[in-house]
């Protein structure tokens, strides 16, 4: 069968080595002549593979002692309301950067528990830059950013620098660029981009800020409940960390993050390139915003649109349909996305211009 | 390699033949030449998924109209948060029946939100029975039940009937029993015991329920939310679900519930009958209150412990160390557990007796 050119943005590709030894697993894991899918969470094979999960994202991002890493479920959208929950007080605020989709949802979670304010917003040009020069006020319960917006193809390139706690949703950028973690109280992020299939959920906590709120904090919004139970205070989801662990074996294998950010503004830098120089087509977000992850960009002769959607069709790509509350197209180059499905894309966008 | 009796108690053991086509489309899904792991779960094969899933779950338990069903993450201890979040009112009152560690969860989270009546408990004889004859307050917003209790080994045979909402986790027993659902309002349950591996909680939500509480509830609690959005208000579960889907599939072609609850009926006759013959073995459960999914048991005589160990251990048996609340031996026997295993457990304690 033909190669198909995966520009999804997300759940997303993985390396093809990752998926033969996950496939492998749901016949025979661990050679316990047993399925991952049908073991125990509790056995020493499944045990192993958390522990190791954990200790490679402590290893790829280089995070220090004090923090704690969890592997959870329900996606970032339930970290928008574990932030709250754990760091938010009862009269305190919190503060928020408005960058598009994702920050409002989180700002909506937030908004049930207590006050918000919203320190800086790019909402008024559709969220197609990231705030610059807000202030956060000083009894601020914690700031909240979203690193990467993968609907309108924005990326915090530096991070905020605050005297609170600092959270950030880095569920589209996380292991494709390198972090200070010690910059951060919390960091949180949905699997399905650049670690693993969906269903997992990793959050890096700081055990300083574990009950900040004072709340009473439900057992499986708790961070602190989760650390303290190594993720495994009810069944983690099995199956999609032990695929993390194997995409973060690779990835160590691979030059680790710093690899990976190597190929990220490779990938990016050769599609972009092709955007601003090709008459045909222009990048809807800032320049200096420009995300590496999802690039997004829209043709300047609609005309050419039926033309330009069967070549990169027949070209085996597949995902580069923008949102629908930006349109044109988007292309999602995740960490698993070689750098030939971009210039096979990259081709199409010459031939097209003739 | 030698095969392996599966007791484990879950995530547990789920057909082979499920085993093998989740395994291959961890390759090649849906002749897409792409990974399930990294498709889009907007694509309109991994929709049509997550359609057949919903679908199965109906057809399986004939679930009547007026209801929806949903493929969520977070296990039942989110479904502990959710019940109240959803059905119990500010001034009002839950009513629970206390049957064991995850009923007493349960209510822990609901005492969190409001007044909690602990209407029946079996706490008085370490849970080895299935209480009776409670009642319901007139204005309770609902009635929580657990209908079956893995630790223990009991299981709910009838069902109460009340005069409000019938809350019920099912998640040891679900589609191992015929069931009325009509009688229930909400039906929750983790997959990962008879539906799918870890990572995916189905709900059967009485759309009338919806909002009951007249809560501010979190977008990712609220049952209303999940249905307005067939299960995709935010990226789903996807090999679970679709590994779930699967197993649905096996189960419809093999008789359905009632084909499921025969042989579970059989399996626990087989084994239970041993435990009442043999004067090695004693039931610690009460015995109409029986758990089919659950079989748990002492030795009458400890000296022959270590024998009893090693032999099941010789005969390939896995996960029959009981609970450490409980002691002694849990043999989980869900519905991809075959009779012959079930046999091979029933042979080696014959053999110990002599």
């Amino acid at each position: 069968m033909a190669k198909v050119h995966n520009f999804s943005a997300g759940p997303c590709i993985l390396p093809q080595e990752v998926f033969q030894e996950a496939a492998a697993a749901v016949i025979n894991f661990d050679n316990l002549n047993l399925s991952i899918l049908e073991i125990s969470h509790r056995s020493a094979s499944f045990v192993s593979v958390m522990d190791e999960a954990r200790q490679l994202v402590k290893d790829l991002l280089g995070v220090p002692e004090g923090y704690s890493v969890l592997f959870l479920q329900g996606g970032a959208s339930t970290g928008f309301l574990m932030a709250p929950y754990n760091l938010l007080t009862q009269n305190g605020k919190a503060a928020y950067v408005n960058t598009g989709t994702w920050a409002k949802k989180a700002v909506k979670e937030a908004k049930r528990l207590g006050n918000v304010d919203v320190v800086g917003s790019s909402e008024d040009k559709n969220y197609n830059y990231i705030p610059k020069g807000f202030e956060v006020p000083a009894d601020a319960d914690y700031l909240h950013i979203t690193s990467n917006n993968t609907i309108v193809g924005t990326q915090f390139k530096e991070f905020p620098t605050v005297n609170t706690s600092l959270v950030c949703d880095m569920s589209s950028d996380i292991f494709s660029r390198e972090v200070n973690v010690a910059d951060f109280d919390v960091i949180y992020a949905g699997a399905q981009k650049n670690l693993g299939p969906a269903g997992a959920t990793v959050y890096i906590v700081k055990d300083e800020v574990f009950n900040k709120s004072g709340r009473d904090i439900p057992e499986m919004l708790n961070y602190a409940t989760h650390a303290s139970k190594d993720s495994m205070f009810n069944t983690p989801p099995v199956y999609s960390t032990y695929v993390s662990m194997l995409n973060m074996r690779y990835m160590m294998k691979n030059g680790g993050v710093a690899g990976m950010q190597k190929k990220a503004e490779e990938r990016a830098g050769l599609l972009y390139d092709e955007i601003d120089n090709n008459p045909l087509f222009e990048g809807t977000a800032a320049k200096e915003d420009r995300s590496n992850m999802n690039a997004t960009f829209v043709l300047t002769d609609e005309s050419v649109k039926d033309k330009f959607d069967a070549m990169w069709n027949a070209a085996g790509i597949s995902g580069l349909k923008g949102h629908r509350s930006v349109g044109g197209y988007r292309a999602s180059m995740y960490n698993a996305l070689p750098i030939e499905s971009v210039q096979v894309l990259v081709d199409v966008m010459k031939k097209l211009k003739g």
